[in-house]
């Protein structure tokens, strides 16, 4: 096979310095993760296919990578079926298993499975890579890592209050300052829905509403007069055209547009304590708001819904997500279990840092010092100094081979590696060592003592 | 739904303290490959099926799982094709790509498709799942973690000495003392073949060879000569039933034993060089012996071949292999590429800590300590102190609902949290906080500097 490889569209190779700085975001989220009390758990990557299916919707199904079953497959479809049957029909014949599509199903199906190990309320994080059939684009992957933060087992709302607080907490560390943390309840949107005088019409509602800035007032209104939502429903809810001011402002226009639904006073009264704790709490850097347009995952959510929106100036759709689910696990047949998490969008955040310039210059470090190789008693002496140095803890290597000085030197300096050690014959009898410092230039010669602080 | 889910068999979920533990494992070898001049790449959980198939015999062609390919498959299958093709040609038709296998070929798929980008000799470190169709058993399942170390561009013995320096260091600092590596070379063994005279009765002769122990010297020699070795072929190779002694008495066996042989004589002069580095230069705490049966993918090592042995008195397999390969990627058109290398076998290695109890206590650790909750005023002063306390980079959390003391202090207990913390109203308007040691039952009541020294 001569024919140059490649990799299935959609996914990635990840070079060392991609690696280091995938980690460097994977660190500090599972670093706060912690801090705020979440457990790391691990679900298999194929599931059996019936815990997946129908879980996501029709959609959903279609972007779900199925695994054929081993062996032949073939053996229990017959000749007659095989003929009639389509593609649909033959996948539920022949696949059992299923590539893990997000990590809220598992880990509802891990919950159900271990509710008697697991001790309530279950603070869990889990940050692994899901599959998704969908078209790639800029972005959008087939193979993706998310890393998810639910609670679940309690309907607290100091819960919800933390959740934004460990956004604050991750991205203040990520140094990515001025992201905004964007808040709206499923009750409030039902609210509306009631007021409006229909709840089919929501989506449609949220969807025109979300286009003031692009369109203005009046294309807002005539979209929404388009999908069938009435001029008096609209006059309504006029406070929703002029949403502006302090949260405390909003909500409170809010209690009165909402007054006559119960759902949606409810919604208010959620808000109104999540946002008051928050606000004399205080976040260290992302900025904090209500936005009732937010209506992501509408039939799943039946609380608060949060999303976070790259800081200003950075073009780039949410960074992460999440909300409250009154009933996590009831598919799987657990009752009465509230759920409320939220997600990190690993691959987006990365953009943004990339684009802010934002990864710290440690992230991509090498080893610190390249021993050259020149020759077999000087390698000998450079290993033995390797093993001691390696034992305190300071990461180097020496040139595998007896090579041109200047390609070695050049190896060094393509991996960034910042000294490169030589130790010729001279060196061995006076038991030293001449460290090079490749940025300036600079030599000396030193005793092994002073290489060990040198490096350190 | 209400049967109670399940996962396919051969996978596993992993708890919290299951993952704590593992990814104990996990950072002390990525520490070391790190410190060893390693650099991490990471590569797509599925590849192009070409890639894979057919490099790793019939029997790995059969284990790999396969993905559907989505959408309607069945679109290019004809009826006329449909009803007279078997299983595989069907999979070749309904299937592009597949799950990873190993970490060997998607690396060496990695080289040769980034060879431009990377920087010869290229240093690699991968860690990350792969999955068989196997059949599972104890120890044995369809999804697992390989973590793999590899050298590749060059042909430096010295690549050889570090990697058994590299075993050693992980091992001494997982505290698992006694581990022994051993080492054989591909060239021995051809050497041997040559010396009973049939290269194809080689794999007999080894297998039949490492029975020593168990079957004693007859045992072996009645079983060769089933195998079709003649007794000509057994009175040559007569030292290696008796190959005991250090490592140097054993070179030196071979040496004579194999003195006809060139290919022999070349691996006995590589097995001296490493042999004669490591015994210069030292190990920490594993053992190092030669060993002459061991042949571990047998087709595939052209030199060195390494393999670990739990510490004696525990029943476990190897807990890590590997070996030099000479031409790592010829198989994807780039010739000459010789590569090197070892691998860490994750589940068994954390089998043996288990069993030998050796798991720091300090790697399950959970939050702190628990606040409680015991009313909405309370609960603020808690989740001020709270906020401060993670800014610093404490683990702390707050039990989010206002149930029972006793419920609360028992969900402490459970989540093995050391300390209570206990705000009612005195606390506050002293502005003070009782931390109670859930240990030793001790209670003080100390203000928040007090409480940051104490938790920190």
């Amino acid at each position: 096979m001569s024919k140059k490889p490649g990799i299935p569209k959609g996914t990635r190779d990840f070079s060392p310095i991609e690696v280091a700085k995938r980690n460097y975001i994977f660190s500090i989220i599972k670093e706060n993760f912690e801090k705020f009390g979440f457990q790391p758990i691990e679900t298999p990557s194929f599931e059996n296919s019936e815990t997946l299916m129908g879980k996501y919707g029709e959609e959903g199904d279609r972007l779900i990578f199925k695994i054929l079953n081993s062996g032949d497959y073939l053996d229990k479809v017959s000749m007659d079926e095989l003929q009639t049957i389509n593609y649909k029909q033959l996948t539920s014949k022949i696949s059992e298993k299923a590539l893990r599509y997000d990590l809220t199903v598992p880990f509802a199906r891990y919950v159900v499975m271990h509710q008697n190990e697991i001790e309530f309320p279950f603070k869990r994080y889990q940050i692994q890579p899901v599959w998704r059939a969908d078209r790639p684009q800029k972005g959008r992957f087939r193979e993706f890592y998310q890393c998810d933060a639910d609670v679940v087992g309690s309907n607290s709302l100091w819960q919800e209050v933390e959740l934004v607080q460990l956004y604050d907490s991750v991205f203040t560390q990520l140094r990515l300052n001025g992201v905004t943390i964007k808040i709206n309840n499923r009750k409030i949107l039902s609210g509306i829905a009631e007021v409006i005088g229909a709840s089919d019409k929501l989506i449609d509602f949220t969807v025109a509403l979300d286009k003031l800035d692009k369109i203005g007032e009046d294309g807002v209104k005539k979209e929404m007069l388009e999908k069938g939502i009435s001029e008096a429903a609209i006059t309504k809810v006029q406070p929703l055209f002029n949403f502006t001011g302090t949260i405390s402002e909003k909500i409170e226009k809010l209690a009165q547009l909402l007054a006559s639904s119960t759902e949606g006073m409810k919604g208010v009264e959620e808000l109104q304590f999540i946002c008051d704790n928050i606000s004399e709490i205080g976040l260290q850097s992302a900025n904090f708001d209500l936005d009732v347009t937010l209506a992501r995952g509408l039939n799943y959510y039946t609380g608060a819904i949060f999303e976070v929106a790259a800081p200003e100036g950075v073009a780039m759709g949410s960074i992460g997500g999440g909300g409250r689910y009154d009933d996590l696990t009831g598919i799987f047949g657990l009752k009465n279990m509230s759920g409320v998490g939220i997600s990190f969008g690993l691959d987006r955040i990365a953009l943004v840092i990339e684009e802010l310039n934002l990864f710290p210059e440690t992230v991509t470090k090498t080893s610190k010092a390249l021993f050259l190789n020149l020759g077999l008693e000087e390698a000998k002496y450079a290993m033995k100094a390797i093993a001691k140095l390696r034992q305190e803890g300071i990461k180097v290597e020496m040139y595998p081979d007896n090579a041109k000085m200047g390609k070695q030197f050049q190896h060094a300096d393509k991996r960034a590696i910042p000294y490169a050690v030589i130790v010729g014959e001279e060196e061995i009898s006076k038991q030293v060592f001449s460290i090079k410092n490749l940025v300036t230039g600079e030599q000396q010669t030193v005793d092994f003592a002073t290489l060990v602080t040198l490096l350190k």
